[in-house]
């Protein structure tokens, strides 16, 4: 057995898996139907639904987030239908490059990168274009930092009866998502980011609409394993034993989710959304008390990345470097067009979410800077981290 | 953390899991990504070519091994055009459902279910559709307990230039498959039936002529996640970092993975069939001393699962219940759309082919059908396993 060296992973995930989740991982092999299979089950998909905060029917697909997303994307547009995919980051690329190659005309507003996706933008283009009937949108995207002001633009898809597609897969479990609220149709996640479990399923909460909608396509949606449809069928039809839909879920992996999700509902939806905006305040200050760049402004700074501009003098590839064999931390490179190589990202999610780590990373990042030759007040950086935990959310 | 009682999976997948690969999986989280991960992951991919004897592209994709079955059919045939599947069992049927949803004109010459796929069948509907250029078979059935003579069909699909779609699921690692030398163009497989590991990934080994065929096609492949093309290309353009294409892959379940592999190779494929096959007739002696009928002829009877009709008097929901409740012991039901009810299932995979677990299931059996007030001759039926272990191979 290959001994994997743990790091402390403070990354846009995966993230961090707690002992207890990892030990449940460690039990003998079960079946993926059956009595106790069905027990578990039922109990992670109402757990879902409490975390999604919808009534709607919620899925796991074996996979990943990805899996989810494509699901999504393919039974909500038939082929040479108008899509609506805003631009503004690397998940918002591959949503477009999904829709494409599902055969919709996509329509793509450029987003600059690190800035928000505003709801007029949203407006205007489903003003100009009332043949399109679903949007899809990432809520809080990674590879800037950024989380899109998404009940507004919800609001818009509303008002339109635009079915939303939404990618929840880095805020659900750390950002607040209100996909009953909102009127999310397809809302998505995953396992490895703020929910803390191992990779292995997608997630997809579908609201009756959607359900209603992909009934009454002209085309039947292409497909098997990404066909919604066919997942509900079989997961109805095998609903008093292999209520998973018609293939083996990875059941290892879902024992783990089990574990996270009752102790997320544990500690309360609230109480972990504040906790991720506290850090991500915190981080944020810290930053600022070193003279870092953050790369998104505050109002739309996301609560569980932190993206920043790398100083002067320094560069990223050496301060990963650096934090990896000095510190023993991971912190996460540059997906953006014009910044790779001047940034970087720092992931708090789930229990990174945390005053230690916060401390811990601001310090090791003042360190790194420093063993390349640029000085930043690591004091002042602390006293700031410090100072947001002592004033608390006020 | 709920406690998972374990019973002795005896059925057809998911199988049992070593400690030691349990273990693997209780490691803290690591990126899947990155050069620890690419160790891995490149490690994993070099195993996986010898337990598929293949020199091919082998991919990992996340999901299970229905993922690969449908990335398959989805890559090598287009729109409209036809595929031959002929029937036989419960997996023969899922290709179909995904053949008829991927827009492919299905050609589905009928096989009665237990019987095997003859290859003049596979000959004859060939010459009288020379325009069919893919068929998609299953090489262990488990549904049936038999075993297709796969060599020979083959055969036919290279002297006619058709691409083959083998579903090795459940012989990969316990009955010898030989990519490279049958030719197959998509060789299927997953983790957790003869791999001993749990679920989580889709396995394919795609050959050469696959991917030319795949790049002359007139109509793109529809779709993202299930589309070859797209996973190996990100995985080309990712390799020195992310080599396992473009989304999360399982880390936890790969990483259980190596170490399956690792043993399989270290305890030699030659001697893991052989082991497979004596377990198989052990089983199959030991229930024909009962007066058990088998329902696959021997010639063609799967050394990883064995099907049997239950003795008059004796129910299969009541055998499975006390096998279950009595014993500890999980044996599979049936799928078989005329012997539902009438018919059960002892799959003997990975570290259930083993002597003891054949005298331990045979035992039990014989028990249960007497608590059904049917008396079954146990001491011939353990005379009978034995004398085949005694024997080994003469």
């Amino acid at each position: 057995m290959r001994i994997q060296k743990h790091r402390l992973l403070m990354i846009p995930g995966p993230t961090e898996i707690g002992y207890e989740a990892l030990l449940a991982m460690a039990q003998p092999s079960i079946r993926h139907y059956g009595d106790d299979y069905v027990e578990r089950h039922l109990h992670v998909i109402e757990r879902l639904q409490t975390v999604f905060q919808t009534k709607n029917t919620v899925l796991m697909i074996p996979g990943s987030s990805s899996i989810a997303m494509e699901a999504a994307v393919n039974g909500a547009v038939e082929p040479g239908q108008k899509i609506l995919v805003p631009g503004g980051g690397m998940f918002a690329e591959r949503f477009k490059e999904m829709a494409v190659n599902c055969g919709a005309e996509l329509v793509s507003p450029e987003v600059e990168w690190c800035t928000p996706l505003m709801p007029e933008i949203v407006a205007d283009t489903l003003d100009q274009h009332p043949d399109i009937r679903v949007m899809a949108a990432v809520h809080n995207e990674t590879s800037t930092g950024v989380t899109h002001p998404i009940e507004d633009i919800a609001e818009v898809c509303r008002e339109r009866e635009v079915s939303l597609i939404l990618d929840t897969v880095t805020s659900l479990g750390g950002i607040n998502v209100l996909t009953d609220e909102w009127g999310v149709d397809y809302c998505i996640s995953g396992n490895h980011k703020c929910l803390e479990s191992p990779s292995g399923t997608g997630l997809i909460a579908v609201s009756e609409r959607a359900w209603e909608r992909m009934n009454a396509r002209k085309t039947p949606i292409h497909g098997w394993f990404l066909n919604l449809l066919n997942l509900k069928e079989y997961a109805e039809r095998f609903a008093q034993w292999h209520p998973s839909g018609p293939v083996s879920q990875p059941s290892h992996v879902v024992a783990a989710l089990e574990v996270t999700l009752d102790n997320i509902v544990a500690e309360g939806l609230d109480n972990r959304f504040r906790r991720h905006a506290l850090c991500a305040r915190a981080c944020r200050a810290g930053m600022r008390a070193m003279g870092i760049e953050l790369l998104a402004a505050d109002e739309y700074a996301s609560n569980t990345v932190t993206a920043f501009r790398i100083p002067d003098g320094t560069t990223d590839t050496e301060t990963l470097r650096l934090m990896e064999q000095e510190f023993e931390i991971i912190i996460a490179g540059s997906h953006h067009p014009r910044l790779v190589g001047q940034m970087l990202r720092i992931g708090h999610m789930g229990s990174t979410a945390d005053r230690n780590c916060m401390l811990l990373v601001i310090n090791a990042l003042a360190e790194c800077f420093r063993m390349q030759g640029v000085k930043v007040d690591a004091g002042a950086a602390v006293e700031a981290v410090l100072a947001v935990f002592r004033d608390g959310e006020d």
